[in-house]
């Protein structure tokens, strides 16, 4: 298997996997100014909430370095407004304003402007790095509610590609199975409208020789009511304090049917995506995207032109009550949601 | 209004409207022989279980005319032939098998070719004038269902198009609502993977100025937890003599959902779509279409070239347990199923 890092930063450029482009073409873009990553994120060429997070703490490390002056009071001013830029550029995951807050921690306007080009750079590298721990130490907790011959069902990618390393969040458990010689089958959601599922999910799934089954969302039901499912597991963009889950639009319907037909339904998410501060879901919020993501989203019209209203938000929200368990690097947390997920930050 | 009539037969070609073009294209198809009208129902071009059984029963009249033979006995056995591969095109809709049953009836070797060839047109002309007077029947029942000011979701297409006339089944309720100055919002799911939905049912809809807002199928569950869905109301291809329904892809997980947020589930049902020689929803035989519906559907590649699997299946069956109630010619029918259902032929 060889590993595809979505998010490189050689010290002058990022480099992304562009992923709209996935599975026809690999085609890695190198981004070298500010609007170029802010487009990128916005239009999901860089996506998953780890993945952003990263990319935007790179994109800290490399605008704040393109800075002239020597003024450390100006520089953190001026990286402030960066910060805030590239916060502007998607609502909903929250590791994108985590990885800008953990990068924030280091403009101590003490220190010299040179220093503090050195810090940022070493600090996006660490969450970088951190990241790629996290999400293997979530693939061993997960890989403990996993049994050779399983069946799981996942929904949009939370694999490699929507962090910065090779295992992902929901992926992880997967793929250590896979290292381990289990067989475990995946039946992958679509995940209309931007389908990371058919693109992305079954794309590296393949690479890494893991038996994949393509079905539409809207199929997931019958499978699972064909007994074909054994668990359903899925990445987030924010976890509530009280354990409520965004993730991409359709997860809420799979656990209503999860729970409809005694399926677990696991949530995987490193610490960066839980936000303490957002007590339910009913506070997230929740990205409203074009219509044309649903009316031409294959470069064809399939809805009249005219006339015809268009909803799509880009999350749904998934209730507590829904979730089995949640894996994190620290381990799985069950309900009481919001006392548990507040006892993994002592 | 402009009445669009799906299927109409001039006694010498059947004229089809091209439902896989639409909304971009309004194409009339002409189908003078037997091959091409196997093909436009296998491929879609006509689709809805009342307009395929429409659509067959008109090819019999049309290619048992076509036939030279003056010898009844010959003719009944070539007209036998012709029902059994019109009725080899798609295996769940059971209107299907229906119609070509009622034409059947007819096959009276005791009578002259002539006759039969009349008769035969006679009883195709009548099937679809039948079904304009059910689907309009079907309407007034359902519009006892409404209250102006609701908002209703639908899966699919079960409007005029799927039928031939101007009410189709499922939507003729909100045509009639409309017709009383009603205001009624719909949502439509696109109905993945050939987006009857998006394409079809908002096309209809826009035409007779019902409002519509378009959602992919993963949306569904989301509208309905907003509070925004007051009823599902659906078309269906068979319902077996328990009320388990048979319906496109999507339909049951619609219905576990609406039992989750305590919404009515409505299934629109002409006679001629129950089949009491099938017992439950487990003996339905459902069509499994080829994968490139999933992974080409808009003309372009949405999943990796090799190796990826895919589950294609059409239909989903509901259990009779999920559905509020079937909205039939002859009234509203609710659970026990098979008692209730059974009464409607006496």
């Amino acid at each position: 298997m060889k590993t595809i890092e979505s998010v490189t930063y050689d010290g002058s450029k990022i480099i992304l996997l562009d992923q709209t482009k996935l599975p026809n073409e690999e085609v890695y873009l190198e981004v070298e100014d500010l609007k170029d990553l802010w487009d990128a994120i916005f239009e999901l060429k860089v996506r998953g909430a780890p993945a952003i997070g990263i990319a935007a703490a790179f994109g800290l490390a490399l605008f704040s370095n393109q800075l002239k002056t020597d003024n450390s009071l100006t520089f953190v001013k001026q990286c402030r407004e960066i910060s805030e830029t590239l916060a502007s550029s998607r609502p909903t995951a929250v590791n994108l304003f985590w990885a800008l807050r953990r990068m924030e921690t280091i403009l101590d306007e003490s220190k010299s402007v040179s220093e503090l080009k050195s810090l940022l750079d070493k600090e996006a590298h660490a969450i970088k790095a951190d990241d790629a721990d996290i999400c293997k130490t979530i693939g061993q907790y997960g890989l403990t509610l996993l049994k050779d011959g399983m069946t799981l069902l996942t929904h949009c990618n939370a694999g490699g590609i929507a962090t910065a390393n090779k295992y992902g969040t929901a992926l992880a458990p997967i793929y250590l199975a896979k290292e381990k010689g289990m067989n475990i089958h995946v039946f992958a959601d679509e995940t209309r409208p931007l389908l990371q599922g058919a693109r992305l999910t079954t794309w590296e799934l393949l690479q890494a020789d893991i038996d994949v089954t393509l079905i539409t969302d809207s199929m997931a039901a019958m499978v699972m009511r064909q007994g074909k499912i054994d668990a359903v597991i899925v990445g987030c963009d924010r976890i509530a304090a009280n354990g409520d889950t965004a993730n991409k639009i359709g997860t809420y319907g799979l656990a209503v049917l999860a729970e409809k037909h005694g399926i677990p339904f696991y949530v995987a998410s490193p610490l960066s995506t839980i936000d303490l501060e957002t007590k339910t879901g009913e506070t997230i919020p929740i990205e409203e995207r074009k219509a044309e993501e649903i009316t031409e989203g294959f470069g064809k019209r399939t809805a009249p032109e005219d006339d015809v209203m268009v909803y799509n938000p880009a999350f749904d929200v998934t209730p507590n009550e829904l979730i089995t368990a949640i894996i994190t690097e620290k381990g799985i947390v069950h309900a009481p949601y919001e006392k548990n997920l507040k006892q993994l930050f002592k």
